[in-house]
């Protein structure tokens, strides 16, 4: 009876493969972890600072759908200033992901077509087919570069939404200029509208650049869960044009109903705390694992976020991983989790120097010890 | 081109009516406000002090999908005793309403019949609507009674769920055990899908019983918004059978990702807290009004909640309340927000005791003030 009742979209998609690298994980001692998907660091004490004086000022209570005042008249300000578009508005979301479930739900019908880069972050794929529509992936390796002519030849009739992401997870690639102008003008013209997922713009060691720069219908999803080390406050938020964010914000009211209070005053503050210290981190990171293993792998061209992607140097990716973890403990996420191939593995730097010394080490030994 | 872009589910229903009131009221100083959907009490120190802690201890990362052990374990502890079920699964959702689109994502077919009580949570039709089903709503004026007649005369073979509450909202109506004993066994004779939102469980002045207790398929929601004073937290929890609870929790790594973290320890504190005092102190306020208001308004049989579902003396419920907000500055919910009828307003008594002695005296003078 049980199996009779599931909905017809439960069964078009499968738990995140990232869980069962976690699950398997978990019975580890010990374990080299490059899996992680959150910073390595904490939230900034200024901001549990303002999470607890919110607490202590009995800010329990739901808030406005579309967050408190403070934090929409700030981050409002930002947009304003980057964009100048009196038709652009912001407003609060449950992290990054519930922009995307509202923007899935409000804009996106079954039988409607999605186009996706693969390697593509997994929740993508998932929520395309949870509201009944195809995602339409756009191969993108070897370099996990974005190519024009490829885009405009997966478009049809059918195409409602591209979902852009740089800088990308899993690849780590910052998409060029170039890259982002040509997409950003491609939607523009062809009247699809471009989601583009912000979440890690401001890792970015090379030049960021936003669609909505050149393609002022651009849905822009962003957050403070990656930036400020705060994911688990589900905290994020969206600009876009007024017209779209009223729609969202209607599904909020029946889904999300609003962020999390206390996160909100933590967000407000977060904006004001320098990072600088924590992409400078990042960025050594990434250079001691380009230092320490592009003799022996294909590294892809890691330019942001904490993610590299790269080839696993022999079998599957899947075989590899498997022996990745259970010979030498080091967990890492096999690439068809993100991809229709099986090719490379996600590498995340979100860890301790001494975790990403000893990872080193490991994936060397392990390049040289094929199954 | 914005028009174009919106989603066939966002047009099938509207912005709450209930905003409208606020946004109303808003602009009224120092109004009469019965129109809240949450507690006037703040949440307990002791969870407040919970949360504090966590932020303290660093726990600003994702949990896993399901919650944080500890509260998982006290919560299971809790469903096994009361329902000495090994099947019975529970895990930590994003608020009760976070439950309510898991359900809905998981269990509801676009083309699906879900039947609900009218008046009715003005969640539950757009839930409903947005994932394509149809709300089939059985009527239960004037007394909000559940007429099992009428259930089994709304059942067809494409009924997939029943959404039921008590104690209820708008209503304050508490279900009696032969009510909830005969939805529960003709929902598992039809095998169709029980969901019992149970927010209001803990303020019941009556006996509760829930209707799992009859029948084990049943899928029950449930909160701490409500019963510790702390909606903006957005924790709830679910039980159920393991199979749905599965695949509730598969959405939720696409959708919600999970409760906020430091949310959850708040949550497993306030489970040791005492909350009698604000039970009582609901029982005293309803109390009140119906001292001060039953001999000129039919108030219904308000048992639980923290709400009554009045008839309107003259008009429809919206031209009474469109009356008693502008002349009145009494802010209270018309009835049509959560029904088919236009004919009774939901009025809260979450609220001071000095607000409610206004709210009599406005509302007798309203009752005697006809358009």
């Amino acid at each position: 009876m049980y199996d009779k009742w599931l909905s017809d979209r439960s069964r078009k998609f499968d738990s995140s493969g990232i869980r069962k690298v976690f699950d398997l994980g978990a019975k580890l001692e010990n374990p080299i972890n490059l899996s992680i998907g959150q910073p390595d660091f904490d939230m900034p004490q200024p901001s549990k600072d303002a999470a607890i004086e919110a607490i202590n000022a009995g800010k329990s209570g739901y808030t406005p759908t579309q967050g408190v005042k403070p934090l929409i008249d700030r981050l409002q300000a930002n947009v304003d200033a980057e964009y100048n578009d009196p038709n652009r508005k912001v407003f609060v979301t449950s992290g990054t992901s519930g922009g995307l479930l509202l923007a899935a739900l409000a804009f996106v019908n079954p039988g409607d077509e999605v186009i996706l880069f693969d390697p593509y972050f997994v929740m993508y794929e998932s929520l395309v087919k949870m509201v009944g529509a195809t995602p339409v992936c756009i191969d993108t390796y070897p370099d996990f570069k974005y190519d024009l002519d490829k885009v405009a030849a997966a478009i049809t009739p059918k195409t409602k939404m591209i979902i852009f992401n740089s800088p990308a997870n899993p690849t780590g690639v910052v998409a060029t200029r170039e890259e982002v102008e040509g997409i950003a003008k491609l939607a523009a013209d062809n009247e699809i509208l471009l989601v583009s997922d912000e979440i890690y713009r401001c890792f970015s060691h090379g030049a960021f650049t936003s669609p909505a720069q050149f393609n002022p219908h651009t849905l822009v999803l962003d957050g403070f869960s990656k930036s400020h080390g705060m994911p688990g406050w589900r905290v994020g938020f969206a600009h876009g044009p007024a017209e779209l964010i009223q729609t969202m914000l209607k599904f909020q009211q029946y889904t999300f109903v609003c962020a999390p209070h206390a996160a909100q005053w933590a967000a407000l503050k977060s904006l004001d705390v320098d990072i600088s210290e924590h992409v400078e981190a990042f960025r050594r990171k990434r250079d001691m694992l380009i230092e320490g293993l592009s003799d022996l792998y294909d590294l892809g061209n890691p330019v942001g976020a904490f993610y590299m992607f790269p080839k696993a140097p022999w079998g599957t990716a899947s075989e590899f991983v498997e022996k990745a973890i259970t010979k030498y403990k080091t967990l890492v996420i096999p690439g068809n989790v993100f991809s229709r191939r099986d090719e490379c593995f996600r590498l995340s730097y979100a860890a301790s120097v001494e975790t990403i010394e000893r990872g080193i080490d490991a994936l060397r030994k392990l390049a040289k010890d094929p199954n």
